[in-house]
């Protein structure tokens, strides 16, 4: 894969703990949102202690801050595990260099129909 | 890896909850008693929704139920992310036919010394 730039490797714990807490926030706030405006009854969000858990028919997504190494994790009942580090602005896997906000929306968006995040990290 | 065994297909939904349910509470549980036993401040256990979060100063462990394939999900800080099927009374790893309770227990215990669960799934 991919190397770790130096822009991750540089991010101060406070300012990773910002962006972090930040998304975390953008993913769980959107999400609520889309089951409330579309009536969706069983699926539920919860954030806290720096994990995003999601619970829907098919399964339940973590989300959460993984700080000695500056990366956020996600674990999906769809696509499985993956790893994520800050780069140019977006929350990369080095793996395969997809960014977690669209792996999240082209999930969402095949359960519940097209859905877009208010904000991009 | 192994095929699933027809004895994971045939746990009906009610006992895979109960038993997941009862897995994630004894890891939780034993946890929470070893870091009070031995006053460790900077680790945390939370149980809560089907999820125990570990927090330690290597970072978080996740570990869920993923109910639709009657599995229990592991993120680790240290090892990874790993699957496990409910097999011959134990949680095992299709993968690598490692057990959760023994990769908990090592990486426990190379973190806070020698460490056992008082019961293993």
């Amino acid at each position: 894969g991919q190397r770790v730039p130096d822009s991750v490797l540089n991010l101060s714990p406070t300012q990773y703990r910002h962006l972090a807490d930040e998304t975390l926030d953008t993913i769980a706030t959107d999400l609520e949102d889309l089951f409330e405006d579309k009536n969706i009854a069983d699926a539920d969000v919860d954030n806290s202690a720096g994990i995003v858990t999601i619970t829907t028919a098919e399964g339940t997504y973590v989300i959460n801050k993984q700080p000695p190494n500056k990366q956020i994790w996600l674990s999906s009942p769809i696509s499985g595990p993956n790893r994520f580090d800050y780069i140019k602005g977006r929350w990369t896997s080095l793996r395969k260099g997809e960014k977690l906000f669209d792996i999240l929306e082209k999930e969402v968006s095949d359960m519940f129909g097209e859905f877009e995040f208010t904000e991009k990290f």
